[in-house]
Formats: C-alpha cells, sequence, structure tokens
C-alpha cells in the first residue's frame, strides 16, 4: 500500500502557509506502515484539482486530501471531486444538524454560506469533526479486489490530525495480513546530537535492514526514533524494546521520556511523583516557561504560577530584587537570577523557584553582554544555584532554547532529590 | 509564466523534515509575478523523479528542483536527470576545484565520495554555491519560441535560498513583457471567517480573472488575501490598492494590520502610538499572552510584565484579589476576572491590565462551567470590564483562543481610548 498527499489552497502555493500537514500526515503514515509515495499541492482551480487527482489515484491506495472545504466561493475541493466522480451532492440533514448545535452552543447565528459545508458527495461517508464545521468524506473504491480509500479533511491542522486519527489510521489498521511496523521514540535533553552519538556507541550489532535507528534534533532536545519490521508482530516489538532499552542506558540521565512526551510533561511527572511545586520569574523568556509548563493538562497540581518581571520594578517590587543589586550587576547576572529564583519561591511558597534573565534580541547586547547571553538560576530547599548560558542571534529561538534548558535543568534536579531521598 | 516546485527527498515523505523550502521559494515567486501552478514533493526513486518531470515540464515555464544532489547513493537527482535529457554527465574541473578548495580552508579531506558532486549534465550551466559543496544547475529549454529554465539546487535552505536569489531571480527578472503580480493582504481579528464575509458583502464587481480574493482564518483572526495581476504594475497595483481599501472599510475596527503583522506587534504600535503600558494576570492561559506580547523585538517599552497566578493564593497575594469573592463566585468568574485585571494594573502602575480566567480543559468542566468557558477582563483609566467567551475542548487551542480575544479587545480599546482624546 502507497499514499499521496493532496493539499489544495492558494494560500499554501504563494507561501502564505506551510504545509506542515503534509509532515505529520507523513510520519503517522509511515508510523502505520503505508509510505508516501508523493505529495502534491495544488491552487483552488478545478482543472489542477482533476490532474493531480488522476496522478494520485493512477497508483496510490490511500489518497488524503486536505483544504478547500470551508464556506467560502474558494472552496472548491466538495463540487470538483463530486463532479469528477459524476456523483451529486446530497444535503445531509446530520451534518447540518451538527453544523447547527456548533454554531448554537457558541451562541452565534450560522451564517447562510455555512449550509455548504452540510453537502456530501452521493456515496462519500461522513467523518463527523467535533473540532470544525467541515465534516472530513471519505469515498471507498476498489483496487486488485482490495478497498482503497479517498478521504476528504479540511485543512485546519487540529482538525486534520482529528478526522485521521479517529477515522483514517483505525481504517488502515483494519486492513489484514500487513506487516509489522513498530516505531520507538527516546527522548534527550540537555545533549547535543553528536555527543549524544558518541555516549551512545558503536550500534554495528544492532542495526540490519530490518532494525533502522535516525537521530532527530530539534531546540535543545534531541529524539532517538527506532524503526523495526517483521512479519511476527511479537518478535519486532521485543527487538525494538532490547534496542530501545539499551539505548536508554546509554543516554543515561539526558533520557526523559518516550514517544510524544514533552519536556514539560515530564517535568510534571518528576514533580508531582515528588510531590513538589514549583513557581517561575520569567525575565527573557518573558512567559514562554509558564506557558509550556501549563501546557500540560494538569499543571495545576504542581504549577503554583509566576511572575513575568520584564520591568525592574516588577523585578524589585514582586520578587524582591534589591534594587542595590540590579544597579550593580544590571538585570542580566548572576546575582540578580539568583533573587529571583530564591524570590519567587519564597513569595509563592513552592518547592523549587526557576527564574530566567538574559538578552534576547535583537536589541540591547553588548561587547560584555551580547545577544543571546543568558541566566538561568534554580532556587531549591537546598540553596540556590545559576549558570550562565550563550545562546543565539535570534528572539524566539532564544526564548524557545532558554525555556527548555530551564526546563531540563529543573526535571534533572528534581531527578536527583528523588533519587538522593531513596 | 507558471512554475513547478519539485522537491526529492525520502526525509520529507516520512515527515522528518518540513519542506518550508516550498513556502518560501511560493512567496518569493509570487512577488516575482511567476504564480507557482503546482508543489510536488517525491523520494529518491528514478521512477518517481521522472514521472513528476513530466509533469512539471508539460506546463510550467519555471521548474525548481530542490533535494537529491548530496554525495551519498540516495542522491539521485543528478543522474536521474541527466538520463531523462539523454545527456551525459561531465566531470567539471571548475566545480571539482571549488569543492577541494572548500575543504581545504576547513582542514578537512575530501572524501572520496564528494566528487560526484563535480558531475555536470552536459549542457547544463553551473550556478556556483558559495554556501555548500554541490553547485546550482540549470537547463534552459525553449516553449513557444521563449527560453524556460529548469533549476537544480541543494535542499539545504540557505544554500537553495542563496542560489535562488543569485541566479534565478535575477534571470526571471530580465525576461521583457512580464505581467505583474501583486498581493495584498489584509489583518482582521474578533470576526468569524463567515461573519466578516457577510460583513465585506457583494464582491461581483470587484472579483474578475485578473483580481482574486481569498480567506485564510486561522485561531481568532481571517486574513484576507488579494491577489491582482495585469499587463500594467502601475495600474495593477492601484487596483489592489483600490480594493484593498474597499475591504479595510468594510471590515472596519476588526481590520487590525496588512501583511506579516502579528497581533501582538499591532498591540504594540497601538500602545507605544498612545504612550500606554499594560501588565497581564493570566490564569488559563499561563503565560501564552505575556510570551506572545514578548515576542515582538521592543516590547519591554511598553510591557511592564505581570502574574501568571495558576493557584488562589497567587491571585490573593500577588493580585490582591479577595479572598471571599474567590469562595464566593470561584476563580472562573465575572468578579474575579475583574478583580485581577485591576489588581495587576494598580500593582504594577501600567496604563491598561488584562486578566484571564478560565476553564481551559481537558478536566476541570462543570455543567454551570464547562470546559472552553473564560472570562477576560480588561482594566483601563475608565474602569474595568469583563466578558465571558465559551470556547473549544482542546487545552491549547483555549489558551490561544483566549490569547488571541484578550489581544484583539485591548487592541480595540487602545484604538477607541486613542479616537475620544482626538
Amino acid at each position: 500500500m502507497t499514499a499521496t498527499l493532496l493539499a489544495i489552497g492558494d494560500e499554501l502555493l504563494i507561501g502564505q502557509v506551510v504545509n506542515t500537514n503534509a509532515a505529520w500526515l507523513g510520519q503517522r503514515l509511515s508510523d502505520l506502515g503505508v509510505p508516501v509515495r508523493r505529495e502534491l499541492c495544488v491552487g483552488d482551480r478545478d482543472a489542477d484539482i482533476r490532474a493531480a487527482l488522476d496522478l494520485a489515484l493512477s497508483d496510490s491506495d490511500v489518497v488524503l486530501v486536505s483544504g478547500g472545504l470551508g464556506p467560502t466561493h474558494d472552496d472548491l475541493t466538495r463540487d470538483t471531486v463530486a463532479a469528477y466522480f459524476g456523483v451529486p451532492l446530497l444535503h445531509d440533514l446530520s451534518v447540518m444538524a451538527a453544523i447547527e448545535e456548533r454554531f448554537a452552543r457558541r451562541g452565534r447565528t450560522l451564517p447562510e454560506r455555512n449550509r455548504v459545508q452540510a453537502q456530501v458527495p452521493e456515496g462519500f461517508a461522513v467523518l463527523p469533526n467535533t473540532h470544525g464545521t467541515a465534516p472530513g468524506l471519505m469515498h471507498t473504491f476498489e483496487r486488485d479486489g482490495q478497498p482503497r480509500w479517498l478521504v476528504l479533511m479540511p485543512g485546519v491542522p487540529a482538525e486534520l490530525k482529528h478526522l485521521f486519527n479517529t477515522f483514517v489510521a483505525p481504517t488502515i489498521e483494519a486492513v489484514p495480513g500487513r506487516e509489522a511496523i513498530v516505531h520507538r521514540t527516546l527522548l534527550t535533553a540537555g545533549v547535543g546530537e553528536s555527543h549524544l552519538a558518541e555516549q551512545v556507541g558503536d550500534l554495528t550489532d544492532w542495526l540490519d535492514d530490518r532494525t533502522t535507528l535516525a537521530f532527530l534534533p530539534s531546540a535543545g532536545t534531541v529524539r532517538m526514533r527506532i524503526s523495526a519490521r517483521g512479519s511476527d508482530r511479537a518478535e519486532t516489538e521485543a527487538r525494538a524494546e532490547r534496542f530501545a532499552a539499551f539505548l536508554r542506558e546509554r543516554a543515561g540521565n539526558a533520557f526523559y521520556g518516550e514517544g510524544d512526551q514533552t519536556l514539560e510533561a515530564a517535568v510534571g511527572e518528576r514533580l508531582n511523583a515528588a510531590g513538589a511545586t514549583v513557581a517561575v520569574a520569567e525575565s527573557c523568556t518573558g512567559g514562554l516557561l509558564l506557558d509550556r509548563l501549563t501546557d500540560v493538562p494538569g499543571s495545576s497540581a504542581y504549577v503554583v504560577g509566576g511572575v513575568v518581571a520584564y520591568c525592574n520594578r516588577v523585578k524589585i517590587g514582586l520578587l524582591g530584587v534589591p534594587e542595590e543589586v540590579l544597579e550593580t550587576h544590571g538585570a542580566v547576572s548572576e546575582p540578580v537570577a539568583r533573587a529571583m529564583a530564591a524570590g519567587v519561591r519564597e513569595r509563592l511558597g513552592s518547592t523549587f523557584g526557576v527564574a530566567t534573565t538574559g538578552v534576547a534580541g535583537p536589541g540591547g547586547g553588548t561587547d560584555e553582554k551580547p545577544v543571546g547571553t543568558v541566566w538561568i538560576a534554580l532556587a531549591t530547599p537546598n540553596g540556590t544555584v545559576a549558570q550562565c548560558f550563550r545562546f543565539v542571534d535570534d528572539r524566539r529561538r532564544n526564548k524557545t532554547l532558554t525555556a527548555t534548558t530551564a526546563l531540563d535543568w529543573l526535571r534533572r534536579t528534581v531527578e536527583k532529590n528523588a533519587a538522593s531521598a531513596l
């Protein structure tokens, strides 16, 4: 089985939107053992959509179409696909009811033009969309005596992911006689890609044409992705597990979790296990650290809160940083970072206090403290420590690298405290 | 003239790499008046590359191929393209010298396999690459008596951008008698796509085959993108400007900016113009609102800071929310939102105070206050107001929608205050 991805929308062709759906779908389909044969992207034009469908349906067993299901005049997917298969569009009462209910729940009146979203090409199955108004639409056809699928989904990533996971993945998984494919992703932080590869060492005994490993670095973290294939699922899973255990051991305390877990979720897990809480004082990260911590469902159990102290007055007033320390050392300094971490820990009554202060850029750099200079401090029941980092030139990347580094430092510290308490 | 983009590489199809080159090239080509007709992405397989070239060359005047020019066995582009055109690969001495010099400069020995990067299909022009080892390769062909181009570039974004800007863009710009293409993007917030379309009204007089409009919604905002074409650049720009002025007027105060501007940058612009500052008290957004405000370079001029009050103790201690109000009404309530906004404004000494409190989910919902219930409050020099919203089921989307709604409300308020002060 192979797949073609077809994204529809002028906004993609003129580069106003980056097609992140393609990468997400490519990964999910690979995991399901359905390699993507090609990705296509065309504009909101009938002839181009038809030519793309011709190509996709000529050799692919799963054709996933995204975009063009909105309520406006430039949304052509429903009409073009119905015409392509020579079937009429039918007004679906249950879809209409779902759309009406969605608007009613938000206390909004239904605009007349949203009614087109209840139109379904005859013979297509409706995939209810709990994340938006346009439902997914699935057409089942035959190739070599086997059922194959064309699926239409909205281009909004959250809606597309929801429909893929709820309807498309289970449909593919139900196909009998497929080779077992097992993926394991080990997550590490605080060690660069090359150093992690050296730490892991020689892998000749582990790798062959049925077992592969990829290193996937991104800001401050590296994922190690194992892919194993085999005719027998239990054997394939056991092989992947042995390899994963080996890599976990070699990665040591750089290892923080598996699969989709975020670093902030791992931090939450450790804090919960230790019955500990955290408070944060942010300057250069400007709220990002707290935003990430509170992205985790249930984080209110261990995130007390924090202070974004962008202006020195807030550092003094809400965090108790002494004015003379700010004047003597400047806001981006070890004593200020330490006073912020200790201050937020004490005033908010948490087990741990984390603080960031740095030059995010693009302005504000000096010879002594260039853009990318960041102090991170960690206040614990045993005292306060601080470290200086030199990150990059880009404002957003400096915020991200600082937040990731602080989160990972907190994770290692909670782990160490828990281990020494045993 | 139209273009096809063809990206080659398994890493794209399995989703290990997001194809950001496509968006970048799409935007650059649009700006140059060469609309992208389609984007294609195929793996490192001879037959798939050939099929893609067939399609691309059938109707496109500029075909930009990226990827597959590296030194390893899975880099097939050079060989496949040479075979496709039936020409031999020639060893190019000047390219070889550039590669050798590049390695020598870094004190590295040249790996034997890098020698293939000096191979050039006969008749192709070499585009020297100062950012990497593989040069670009350009084939000029004829269609309708006009010169047209197939260009091979490395997939590494920095190398691709360098080659495009240095060689491809000037080649296109030198073509005489090209049609002008003008894009305008109007940014709106606070009105849904359908309602905005209704508010804008009948567009029959504006739209034709040379002037199109697309609505591009994303969480809480809608972009309206005008595309205008014409033989005369000044006339085309004037037509786009008249249409933009019409849409701006119809959008009213939903309109906040143009082009790439973010809502948070628009808020910053308004605050700066008014000489005003803002402080934020976040509960359900958990730091996201401050994170977005501080993503804007120079935001320290108007962002005083804020408090993330996840726990009631912080709402009481740092923001002065009365304990009995929390007990009587609960944390997600109008009086608490108002007290948070007024408290952060007063304690941090800012012109405006913004507060969010809600049920982000997935837990914590009740019949009375289901997941997605959010109170936003705004404290101004003229008093404090609050509004209740019902957003969605997803935690991250609730945070995003709340932050966007609060930012937009702040923007409108600063605008209104500025207007009434005149």
